[in-house]
């Protein structure tokens, strides 16, 4: 069984290449490649997968699960520049996938120990693109 | 071939363990533990898998499968405190897994002689948290 | 100008007028008249009019609006039975033009000496059903 | 990792089989077998896999994807009788599942040479019933 | 006070000026003007106005509006094309703004003899587009 | 009538009062404070006001409006940082109140010479959060 919970926060970014000219980095990002920046207000949905505990009824505890998302994305990326202020996108292009990347790896390190294991992240950049990832033995 | 088609029912639970204290119910399941019972607007998205008939080019007569929606789950459930009121759920908490794997066998009992199989049942007690069950062999 | 803030609370009602029989509740209600109550996910809109500070270009703090809207609304009405729990509904019906009623008066009394005076109370019960209290010099 | 882009196109369509009574059509698509027609703003979800290229953070050159959307689905569904206007919807009956397939077909050739493929086709016939295409050996 | 009602349907309609050329109906409705129709999902937002009576909590009976909501304009208009199967829009362009004001005429003739007056009729064509007739002595 | 249409633009800001301190900025602003900026995918509804033309049926050419408001809005807001690269926020906070007012300015002067005024602009800067600015003999 699967559980999801959303998770908003607003930030800004520059999609560039450093090693691209402008209009190579036009091509490849459009408008977001504007080197002054540009924000969304991004909304994340965060899925586990378990076997709901027989007695409780749940596959997690969800003020748990709310507490690792606000900790570990929602309180250093919100209102964030994020090349300038999150790790690792100083050095990163922070594109939805590299994004939604970076999610995965902070979540999953802190599911350990957790009855349920981290499925599926997916980041919405607008309500019109975003982007997936999911448990490699798992599909979409 | 997917098709997914979605009802709403508005209906009153209370999540408690009876075997349990006030405070290890209220660590469980937060303000929903509150004896008296509170309330939401359940969303249910029901997906059903088959080919499309080549003649008509549906994979299910849509009628029919909103009448079993209808029938089985949200004229029993809707305007409903469900642990008074709808079975299991005088022994079985109702938290959004255990409602939605009672969905799941109510509907597949009745769409035997269908031509097609229930794939995933979601379920969502707010905009923000809902869950999945999926067929065993099919991933999210 | 308009500043608009949203608050969501999940509870529990019933809609039943005790001197009028069971027929008579079901033809004003429907099945809200159920006696063992039923819930909803409920939306509220916040509307307070004034003028921005020219210093600030803010209409009000919204800090504090929101401040006021935990404290007033959410935290007393979320994940409760309103008619068991929440002042006045053990007397009066909570229909949602109640429910918007009750909420325009807390509101009222808490905006006092902030910049900004309340202008609209909006109150979703459902998506497809929702009423508006407008200060009465105001039109729709 | 998957990228899903949305786009909207608003049709007109009838669903009725020739050979089939007017009752008959009935039973099958309800008031859709209605031989004037009727239409719908569809919403369609077309999602890609693929690795994000190291260097640039993408899967896929977004405005390219957005260009085959249009150029493929958009602009000639748009504002369209599909029954009348579209192939190969004068012969095959424009429900929902055959219109997916349709775009499934369009798109997956148009992809070719791109360094993402195809992993879903999802459409919305209204916001209550939508159908997914998905490749054979992912799961939905 | 005020209570609002949404409804649904799906219809087809054409907009062309018969007297004027294709070029003029082009300029004038864009894609709209193709002679062969196209639809949409209409969302029909209705707004009555009234005191809630002080017994029953209630503006309105909803169970009444729903009544005339379906009898009026849902069950007439769904799954029809507009121009040819819907009075007045033979001979009346069937436009956003011509559709909602044959939807007030419709529902100020029928809420006659209930406790609340029409005093807002909002119809979405799509998500991004809509128009609002208002009673003459409101404001938006 | 009124007639309304939306659009987004995703841009970046900051909210700081450079004659303040950083502690006043932060309790004005929270943490739309922060210097680095931050962003939002801002969405617009613009209502202008008008009787429907009786040969068309249309208050204003939905084409002619949407084209004022992609140059004079979206084209200059769109994946831009406004402290930095729209005027008058060199000098003017983009609280979305005078975002909102500098957008009323811009579209005020587009609409001379078209059948229809402005009657509302709303922004939404967040999905929870939107100001609304609405002509001075026009309620809300």
């Amino acid at each position: 069984m699967f559980v999801t919970r959303k998770a908003e926060f607003s930030a800004s970014h520059v999609c560039r290449v450093p090693s691209l000219s402008d209009q190579e980095n036009q091509q490849l990002y459009g408008e977001g490649a504007n080197p002054n920046g540009h924000g969304h207000n991004y909304l994340l949905e965060v899925t586990v997968e378990g076997d709901p505990d027989p007695a409780t009824g749940m596959v997690i505890n969800l003020q748990a699960l709310k507490e690792i998302l606000l900790r570990e994305v929602v309180e250093p990326m919100d209102h964030r520049f994020l090349n300038y202020e999150v790790e690792p996108f100083h050095k990163v292009v922070p594109t939805p996938e590299n994004i939604a990347g970076e999610i995965w790896r902070r979540l999953e390190n802190n599911l350990q120990g957790l009855p349920a294991r981290l499925a599926r992240v997916r980041l919405y950049e607008t309500p019109d693109h975003h982007v997936d990832i999911v448990r490699g033995d798992l599909s979409l």
